[in-house]
């Protein structure tokens, strides 16, 4: 297919060089162009605008923030102003639920398509093609990007049939991974003081019934305390934590869980620890344990 | 080996059939008689008295509560009295550390050993040998049980050269598994109210970076909600979480997520779900959800 | 004074009255043109827009939400257009912290004053006169409007230079009721539950060392479940905890309490007591206890 | 009457005073002799051992743990063998709900009395004879030693007509300082943080609606930061907070204030605040903002 892709950190780049290699026609754009020309030697055309790279059957923003989002679509030369009518827009990024159904509003009354598909995995995964990609949106239009969204992973769940659902589900399995930096380092605390090598306990954990690749990853890092240079910011984190307590708020759900990340998130970014990866966060439970 | 068996629950039960089977001489004793005797079909021979079966090689103690072990172990013909010089005694219950403490130094008064060897599994994991088994103690006394140790699950991890340690770490998964029914929770009710259905957020879930048996395990019994019968009851989920709380007393390590389940299974016991199975306190992030 | 009030809500009806009883000249306008017309017996003019009502030495605006107030001060023929150059805008109502800052930055622009003097106390108190208003802006802006602001009150704090302080120190205040509520919430069903009288338990608190407004206010009326009619609406109590985990985002300090409160608020809206007093928060604790 | 009062510490030395001062008969005890040997210029008499103290009308008992009671009173020459059949065993320290009843059993076995009368204040307040005094138990038994009860304190509340009805209630009043305690914690480090002046905060919540003496005390100490020397340790709050969550523990009622404060007191002990004051549990959230 010719798509664009919006936005070319890590992650929109990894996923712009898995659609070339997959034989789509790729055209990026990146408010800073010399990242999107980084992509030239791998078979993609830099477009000048927004809007130019949206000018294709489908377009895919990568962006950190919904900020950045509005920014790039809602702004002039935006991919609402870009986009032909039939061309669908996929928000590869976690967004709020908001802003998933206000794009989905006004793509739907230009007579363009909106799906939600944002994806699960760091930079790594995504450059090896590894991602995980949760798709939300009318099944019609899901159907017609699906050669995109396969070409960007391992595997494509389709989790509901608007774009919100699959930003719920994404922010479902960002809390699941901060909560589980939490749950180990409140445990790696504990076993460390009471004298039992933290190694041990990751070995015991991750080859019995805590061997996912959530408990593997991250709890390496722990482990290693390797938060610096960060995979992912530990900013970005306290924004997807944010995002869940606010889509808790919305529909009215209380997440004690997550109100304790929040504070963490906070505590860490209040001791100077913000520039880090987010698994940091962890530190705090070492600190409040006098480690 | 020559090896008592004191506790005749479920868990007991199965591991005296897997030391059966891996052609250990067993010995099991438990105080309702009748539990001891249908393991005479498998080979085993009833005790008259937690003395008498611990008067081996080695004894093995599978009780509830601490209050239980203390009884068995120190009271009138408990296993402190019956054990020969130079017999081991492993605890294979989770206990306190407080307890694993003053057993590893009531038995070596006397010139016993002590190792604490908690397992990880519910009652069909032991039946099917599956079981992980986590041991703590002087290394030549665990060296000198392996064999037995080896027999009752698929694996077995030696985490410290003290026998609460193991109480420690075993704790920790407990609190590991206590833990990811709380996440679950949380997601399942948010994810509920926002019209994505469970089933697809526990596929996304297990197929991604979440497919642990943690995860698959309990996340099925809470998409189910298949509570009753319990397979472990609430109560000593209670009883479990409470011990994690009191080793992050005596070690000064604050446990947030320790303390919400706390109130978690607190809850569950007050509205009368206390004989349910422990993952039923999920039920409490749905209900704080209005579901 | 020549005063403009704007919100004719309980709260802002009774500070209108309060200043026709010191002496001043009262213009008032209310979206609702009825309720602004129940003030003229009181000696009021009623104005026909917010800036007819802003065109004066000050003007109050007594609103329920950030959006409220946004859209009566930037909306067409709103308190912008309307105030003179060196009229002052004085914000009543508990607004965030950002509001704050927006404001005094679009009042500054155009020459005119900004503070916030958000007021403490429940309608019967503002028609009483017995609130506290505690001020925040340039000492020379509040000096100009004091007789103002200590007509509305029996007490005048002045708590800051910079508007958005006085939101913070209101905020807080409103914090120490709703924390003041889970506090007594919990030790009511404690000792119910353990067969105390709550009466006795309040007299007991009230009578020693808890003996504040705050107590013996909030507290009568969860002893007497006195929710409905409600004095101030839950959902009211939902949005100013919501501002002082914003302002705790925005500062960088965890609110473990407020935390705690957000799913209170979260759940009492879950189970339909959206519609009740504030205080009904009370009510988690005890369906968390079984009561 | 004639009373023995045991535990010279400052609260149990500040209540001989009182109770001297009233004109009773006193007869102290204390482990170490010369804390007792102190009141005699006050016209104590000192016995030789707690048995002897116990030999009265009644008995006081003012020590710092459960522990210390529980030797006191089951030991060798304890309270139990030298109080005479009709006597009256009060404890006056704040025990756990399991021990008041335990000691309710122990005494009413003798054909001896047994009531719980727990104090709020600290020292100055005991030296004043400021005290409040909340008794438990049977009706008659409390009537018979009111001169005493009165001696102690300003007040005397009869909170019911069981002793561990009384350590309830304390225990409730312990709790509402330490959340008081973690409320104003919490808003002076978002204060600080935010521009505001913590003594500003501080005038305006005691001189508005938080005005009660656990505000204005406990506030006090920590707008100062006087947590060296301390007043009370902050190892016996949070051994009261303990007793609370046992007592929460016990009558299936989850208290989530109380958990978080479990934490301060963990974290606290964990950096090295042991020794302080327990208002100095503010510390923690302090920290947590990077302050």
């Amino acid at each position: 297919m010719d798509v664009g892709v919006i936005g070319m950190g890590p992650m929109g780049g990894a996923m712009a060089r898995s659609l070339l290699r997959a034989g789509h026609k790729v055209t990026v754009f990146n408010r800073t162009r010399a990242r999107a020309e980084a992509l030239q030697a791998d078979g993609a055309t830099v477009a000048p605008s927004a809007a130019e790279a949206a000018a294709r059957d489908a377009v895919i923003t990568m962006l950190a923030t919904d900020e950045a989002v509005e920014n790039m679509v809602f702004g002039a030369d935006g991919v609402l102003a870009g986009l032909a009518k039939g061309g669908i827009h996929i928000s590869g990024s976690t967004i709020s639920l908001d802003l998933a159904k206000r794009l989905e509003e006004a793509h739907g009354g230009l007579g363009q398509g909106f799906i939600a598909a944002p994806v699960l995995g760091r930079p790594p995964a995504a450059e090896a093609g590894k991602l995980f990609v949760m798709a939300g949106g009318d099944a019609a239009l899901i159907e017609r990007v699906r050669p995109v969204l396969e070409a960007l992973g391992q595997r494509l769940f389709v989790v509901g049939d608007r774009p919100y659902k699959a930003s719920l589900v994404k922010l479902s399995c960002n809390f699941m991974i901060f909560s589980t930096i939490e749950q180990m380092a409140e445990i790696f605390a504990l076993n460390q003081k009471g004298g039992v090598d933290r190694a041990t306990l990751y070995e015991v954990l991750t080859e019995s019934l805590f061997g996912a690749p959530v408990h593997k990853n991250y709890g390496r890092i722990i482990l290693d305390e390797a938060y610096d240079p960060p995979g992912a910011l530990l900013g970005l984190g306290a924004k997807d934590n944010r995002l869940i307590l606010e889509a808790g708020e919305g529909l009215a759900v209380p997440l004690p869980f997550a109100s304790i990340l929040r504070d963490r998130f906070l505590a860490s970014e209040a001791v100077g620890d913000g520039g880090l990866d987010f698994c940091a966060i962890a530190k705090r439970a070492a600190a409040d344990a006098g480690l």
